[in-house]
């Protein structure tokens, strides 16, 4: 397996995905690893809901494109200015074409829930990575609506809907801010600069 | 580097460093795993703070502390056995014992931030265990006291305190679920059953 850091640069947000098959085992492997993540009191909050099933997709993309045809018109201008140079509507084809998607939900009433389980999508992604596979972290604008349409309990809320597959085309990567501006030393806002060795030295 | 399942089960959260120093390089990759996560409209809320004088350790472990014993009387009763039953009491030598802190705070106007944030917390301790270093989540009860005496804009939200270093003795994994209670395959609550050869079936 390639290093971490490796892993991590290579993955790139997929919002295109082929109708391929994938492997279902792949996906429970990534699952797996997803469930090896640290939890608030070790509650493990995190439900995974794997979708293969076409009417299932169906239903899902349904109401999320109810729901992002409003969020669309109300988005701050920045917000759409950046969906408009995505070139991201209010269109979620990847919830039909994807071969699989797995919905995560958190149980509400469990101690840092939320955090917990975006913690474990972190480990989700990479293995999914790791298997060669392409996945996008979809949170859709009314998540209550996806529960009701799928009879989830209202005790677990959606965290993201993850479609995983094969990507239609291959996509750069989203640029990064460098570590410098974002990354300090001891004191807020005081820079760490290192050296081509990877040591590090106080800036200034 | 063994697979990411190998790393992710091996990994345990640990509350009792020892003082060996560390390198901070390895830190510093850690970082750069986690600055490669995906994040809400890609704008990369997250902000590290790498703490390593003793001095501003002992400011963060202080104001820590003082909160965590006013958390320890008003917690459920059901928390406050699990705390005793680990042995976890207000006191968080773990600040002050570790050779490294990292602190990690998200620019809370963004969107997605806390997810996006906690997603990249998982990508960190996953490099960090990836370079043999022990780490914890940790959220003090009072995160606003944390800014204040570390002169950090009240724009910025500190997500979780990550302690590193090398623990003071091995410590088993907490244990998980059964994976079949918590994934369910097409409809909420339907098990999946899993063959030895990772082939998956429907149960039922």
């Amino acid at each position: 397996m390639p290093k971490l850091l490796d892993l991590a640069t290579r993955r790139a947000s997929i919002r295109a995905f082929s109708r391929d098959p994938i492997h279902l085992a792949d996906v429970i492997y990534a699952i797996r690893v997803a469930h090896e993540a640290p939890s608030g009191a070790n509650r493990q909050p995190w439900r995974f809901l794997i979708v293969t099933d076409d009417h299932v997709k169906s239903k899902i993309r349904h109401v999320c494109e109810l729901a992002e045809r409003e969020f669309h018109k109300i988005a701050p201008s920045w917000f759409k200015n950046w969906l408009r140079d995505k070139g991201i509507s209010w269109r979620k084809p990847f919830l039909t074409d994807a071969p699989v998607l797995v919905l995560i939900f958190f149980k509400k009433d469990e101690p840092y829930a939320s955090e917990s389980t975006w913690l474990a999508i972190g480990y989700l992604i990479l293995a999914l990575e790791e298997r060669g596979l392409a996945s996008l972290t979809y949170t859709p604008s009314r998540s209550e609506d996806v529960n009701e349409v799928l009879n989830v309990p209202k005790a677990y809320c959606l965290a993201a809907i993850i479609p995983i597959g094969h990507p239609l085309c291959r996509k750069a990567k989203e640029p990064r801010t460098p570590l410098k501006r974002l990354c300090f030393l001891n004191t807020w806002g005081n820079p760490l600069t290192e050296s081509e060795e990877g040591e590090v030295k106080l800036s200034g």
